[in-house]
């Protein structure tokens, strides 16, 4: 029991360290179970198939992340300094990964996202909702610093919105370029998305 | 040479057509060339490889866009009424994909990017240079208001690309959710991420 978890687990972060690097498409059952160590057929004692394990992969990735958006973004500071914390934190994720591997992963969710989309399949429908969830936190986090302050939002949800779809592109460019530097810009962007452009304290 | 030639042509636009609804990966050259009705062989005749389609791909796909994006950004209307413009085309791209094909088909640059990026290849090198242009187009324009008049901008190459990263980040949303509408909100976050908030003219 202790060995085949151990497997399971292992192939779980396989698939997640590949999808990160590569397309969903490039990357094959075969090569998952080599990277994890185990023969093609542990893969399928754990998933029924390669979408069953992506499945896995980004609920897992949710799981994580959800719970650092969550501990930031409800944390007692102003919403400037608490979206500033969330900023750092993803370029931290970001620098991490390029002194371990050299690459910028860029964001699982949005990779997937680009590739997955044109069918439609349980991973694209798990995308929906996380970005879904994304935009419910930083919402949520926009209403309470409303709420305990001057500086209200007129219109929570869309700045909310342009705000995760603002750390997306930006994502984008700091993939492409292999440079976490790109995401410094964000901080600043998200002020003058929620009309705080000089980041005085709304909470 | 008139056969050749269009057997060319149909390479081109069945790449075009494949790349824009699934994963570069996940795509052949025989697929391509079913698609382009020609013999495998024609394909190499005129692409050394399916990179070398990729990268014609991109470069006639960015031609056409460039000419776009410059016909309106450089109209002698408002700024904000240049970018509502350019919102307007591109939401116009997506709903007649949308009608053609029942998809959202998103942004060719950015697809591609995020599968390109882990690898160091021309398609990147030249979506890094496509990304550069674009920013700069809505930079000049930008500069270009601010000079004509009041409300300059004071850092316009970074609100250019706090525009552009907008623009994907909204596009991944138009693709993952397939509703053009996700569009719907990029002119007022323009407008926001240029202190214009009530859209009043800049030029």
């Amino acid at each position: 029991m202790g060995r085949k978890s151990d497997a399971g687990d292992r192939i779980l972060e396989a698939g997640a360290k590949l999808f990160g690097q590569r397309s969903y498409a490039a990357i094959g059952v075969a090569e998952i179970s080599a990277e994890a160590g185990v023969p093609k057929g542990s893969f399928y004692y754990f998933y029924p198939s390669k979408l069953d394990l992506a499945l896995a992969v980004v609920n897992r990735h949710w799981e994580r992340q959800r719970a650092e958006w969550l501990r930031i973004l409800t944390a007692p500071d102003s919403l400037p300094d608490r979206l500033r914390a969330l900023f750092i934190s993803t370029r931290e994720v970001q620098r991490q990964a390029v002194d371990g591997t050299g690459r910028v992963v860029g964001c699982l969710f949005g990779n997937l996202a680009l590739e997955v989309s044109a069918q439609d399949d349980p991973v694209r429908a798990r995308l929906q909702e996380i970005f879904e969830e994304q935009i419910d936190i930083v919402e949520d986090a926009i209403r309470a610093a409303g709420e305990a302050g001057p500086g209200s939002v007129t219109a929570p949800r869309e700045a909310a919105k342009a705000i995760v779809a603002q750390i997306e592109g930006m994502v984008l460019f700091a993939k492409l370029f292999n440079d976490p530097g790109q995401l410094d810009q964000l901080w600043q962007n998200s002020m003058r998305l929620l009309g705080l452009e000089n980041g005085r304290s709304a909470a």
